[in-house]
C-alpha cells in the first residue's frame, strides 16, 4: 500500500475534526473558545462553524452578554441530529449503548454471552439483540440512527478477508453483513484495542499528547497506539497486539496457543497464575470469576493488614508489567501510557508506582524517564464509546465533513 | 507535545520531496515521467520542478525527440548544486561519504576507533578527521558543504538534554558542537537506525510500501520504522530500540547491562554465544573479530558438507530472530521488514526462510503471512547514505523548500 499524500481536503478535514470534538468535550463554546482551544485561526474557525452549522451538526444557542465588550453566541453541538451505537463484543457479554449526537449516554442494554460460543450466529445474534434493545432503552426510533460501531476482538484485515484472531473465533466478515443487513444501519468494526485509543483520542489525555499509548488490562491484554493524533492500525489492522508480543520466550503457554506471551502474565488469569505459584493453596488461587478474583485482590490490598502472598502477587505483576511496557516504550517511544480496563481500575493504586519504577530500570537508557504513566480517568465502557466515536467519525466522512481514514468496515 | 496540524505548505513540501526523490532514483527524467512516478497531477508536477529549479536543485538537461510526439525536456538534479557528506560513527571506526547534490558517491574516508575509549573528545575528534579525509579524497573545498549529518548509536533527546543512551556513552552534545563549530558547517544528528530507514525510504523497498521497518543486524540491533511514509521518532527520539526490547524476561545479560535483549540473542556477540551453548570447543566460539567470526559462519555454511554446529547455531539464531520480528509485527504491524548489515548481507541468505517461518508462526494469527521478509537490495554504508540524505533534507528545509520534521539537530 502506498503511502497516502495530502490534500487540501484533508487539512480542512482535520480542522472540523478538531472544532467538532473540541466543541464534544466543552459541550458550549464561543467561536472565540474554540479558537483558543483547537489553536485553528479565528477565520478558519469562522468558516468550519459555518459548514458544520449548515450540515446540521453545530447549532447556535442563547447569546450572552459578558462584563464587557459585544454579546457572544454560544455553539453546541446539535443533539438532535441524530444517533450513535458503540458495541463492545466482550468474553462474557455483548453491550450497546446509545448516545446522541453530542456524545451524551442515552440507552444501553447488555446481552450475555456464553464465553465458550464464538459461532458468527451466535456473536451476531448478540450483537443485534444488544443494539434493538439498547435502542428500545433510550427510545430512539432505528430510522435516527446515523451508525453503528461494533468492537470485535482480534480483528485482522487481510486484503481480501476480515478475520477474527481470537484462537476459537474463526468466522469470518459473513457474520457481520448478517448483522448490518439485518439492522439495515450503516456500521463500522475496529477492534476493542483502537476503540479505547479512539475513546482517550476524544476526551482523554490524547487531547493533549500526540502520542500516546491506552493498555487495556482485563482478561485479554493489549494496547491500542496514536502516533502524531492517528490511531496505528497497521498493514492488517491488527497493531498493538502488544499483549501477544513476547515477555519470556518459550515461557507460559498463552490462550492464544503461544508461549510467554505478555497477556500470560498481566491478563487477569494471569495474575491468578503468578499467585498460584506464590501459594498454590491461596484462596482466590482457583476463583472461578476473573473479575471477582482482581477485585478480591484490591479488597485484600485496601485491608489493614495486606496479606503477603498477595502483596508479592502485586509486586512481581508490577515486575511483568513495567517489563512489557519498557518494550513498547523502547520501539514506539510514547510521551503517556494510560491504562484502562477493570483490572487497572480496580488495581492501578497499587500497581501504578511500582510499575513505574520497573519501566524506568528496564527502559532502554532514559527513555521511559519522562513517560507519564497513568490509570484512564475515563470510566464506563471506554470501547463502546470508542466505537460510537468511530461510528459518527465514519458518518461525518459519509457526508463529506471528513476524509479521515476510518475503517471501512464491512 | 501536541499533534501538528497539517498547512498548505506542507503539502506543498510533500510535493517537493516526492519530485525530489523520483528524480534522484531515476536520475534523469521528463516532466511526464515524474508525474507517472508520483502519482502527482501534471500541474503540480509542472509546478514544483519550476520551483526547484529556481533554487538550482534541478536542471533541464538535453532535449530528446521520441518516435511520436514533441520533443522531451530531460530534468536531473543539479550535482554541482553542492555536498552533503553522511557520517557513520560506528563501533570500531568512524566513516564519512562525500555525495553530490544528486546523491551520488564523489569521495570518502575512514578512521579507526577504539571502541573502548568513548569521551565526547575522542568522538568528536574522529568525526572531524574523518569528515576532512573524505572532502579531500573528494576533491570538494568546505565551502560547497550544504551539510553534514552524523549518526551516533542510540541518540536520546530529552527536553533540555541530547545523549547518548549507548552504556559507556555518557557524553552530552557539547561534543558535537565542537565539531560543528569546527567544521563551520549545518549539521545534523541522528540514529543509525533512522539513518537507515531513511536511506530505504529514498532508495529501498520504503518507496513503494507506506509502512516498513528496517532491522540492522551487526553488533548492536536495532529498528528504524516508518509509518505513513515517516521514520518514527518518538517522544525522546529513541524509538525503534527493539534490540533493547525483551526476548526473553532475565534472561542473557545484555552489554546495557539489562537482561534479555533481543541484542544479546542475535547481535553478532550474542550468536556467538549461541554458538558457545551448541558447542563450547568449537574453534569459531571464541573468535575475536565479529564481523569475521559471521563471515566464517557464512563460509561454513557454504561447504559442501556444513558444519552441524553452525548450521544448529543459524536454527536457534533463526528462532531468536523470528520470535522478535513476530513482537514488531504484534506491535507495530508493517507490511515490510527489511533486514540489513553486515549479518543480514553475509547470512541472510541462510536465516531468511527458517526467520519467516517462526515468524509467521510467532506472530498473532494471520498477521505476519503477508509481511514481506527480505534482505535489503541497498548495499555499502546505508547509515551513511542515509545520514546524507538527512542533511540534505535539512538543507532543503533551511532554505525553506521543505516543512518535513528533519531532526533539529544542535
Amino acid at each position: 500500500m502506498a503511502v497516502q499524500r495530502l490534500t487540501s481536503r484533508d487539512i480542512r478535514s482535520e480542522s472540523r475534526l478538531d472544532v467538532m470534538t473540541a466543541l464534544v468535550v466543552a459541550r458550549e463554546a464561543s467561536r472565540n473558545d474554540l479558537t483558543r482551544q483547537t489553536g485553528l485561526s479565528s477565520a478558519t474557525v469562522a468558516t468550519v462553524v459555518a459548514e458544520l452549522i449548515a450540515a446540521g451538526i453545530i447549532t447556535e444557542g442563547r447569546t450572552t452578554t459578558g462584563k464587557v465588550g459585544r454579546p457572544t453566541t454560544v455553539l453546541h453541538i446539535n443533539a438532535e441530529r441524530g444517533y450513535v451505537v458503540g458495541v463492545d463484543v466482550a468474553e462474557t457479554y455483548v453491550r450497546a449503548i446509545v448516545f446522541d449526537a453530542a456524545l451524551d449516554e442515552v440507552g444501553s442494554a447488555q446481552v450475555a454471552r456464553d464465553e465458550h460460543e464464538s459461532t458468527a450466529e451466535y456473536v451476531a445474534d448478540g450483537v443485534e439483540r444488544a443494539v434493538v434493545g439498547a435502542l428500545e432503552d433510550a427510545g430512539v426510533s432505528r430510522d435516527r440512527v446515523l451508525g453503528v460501531g461494533v468492537s470485535l476482538p482480534g480483528l485482522v484485515v487481510r486484503e481480501s478477508t476480515t478475520s477474527i484472531l481470537v484462537p476459537e473465533w474463526t468466522w469470518h466478515e459473513s457474520g457481520m453483513s448478517r448483522v448490518r443487513d439485518h439492522l439495515g444501519l450503516p456500521m463500522v468494526i475496529e477492534n476493542p484495542l483502537k476503540a479505547v485509543a479512539a475513546a482517550e483520542l476524544w476526551f482523554g489525555e490524547g487531547r493533549e499528547s500526540g502520542s500516546f499509548v491506552t493498555l487495556n488490562l482485563g482478561t485479554g491484554v493489549g494496547a491500542g497506539i496514536v502516533i502524531a493524533g492517528e490511531i496505528l492500525r497497521g498493514a492488517t489492522s491488527s497493531a498493538g497486539e502488544w499483549g501477544h508480543s513476547l515477555l519470556v520466550l518459550d515461557g507460559r503457554g498463552c490462550r492464544c496457543g503461544r508461549r510467554g506471551c505478555v497477556e500470560a502474565y498481566v491478563g487477569a488469569p494471569g495474575i491468578q497464575e503468578t499467585l498460584r505459584e506464590v501459594d498454590p493453596e491461596h484462596p482466590l488461587a482457583h476463583a472461578d470469576l476473573q473479575q471477582h478474583f482482581i477485585e478480591a485482590l484490591a479488597a485484600s490490598l485496601a485491608a489493614d493488614s495486606a496479606d503477603p502472598a498477595v502483596v508479592e502477587t502485586i509486586r512481581r505483576t508490577s515486575y511483568y508489567l513495567g517489563s512489557a511496557i519498557a518494550d513498547l516504550v523502547a520501539i514506539i517511544n510514547p510521551e503517556v501510557v494510560t491504562l484502562t480496563g477493570w483490572t487497572a481500575w480496580a488495581l492501578g493504586d497499587y500497581l501504578v508506582p511500582l510499575t513505574r519504577d520497573v519501566l524506568v530500570a528496564q527502559a532502554p537508557g532514559e527513555s521511559a524517564v519522562d513517560v507519564h504513566l497513568h490509570v484512564s480517568t475515563g470510566r464506563g465502557n471506554l470501547v463502546a464509546t470508542g466505537m460510537a466515536v468511530q461510528a459518527m467519525t465514519r458518518f461525518l466522512v459519509d457526508v463529506g465533513l471528513l476524509t479521515s481514514k476510518v475503517p471501512a468496515g464491512l
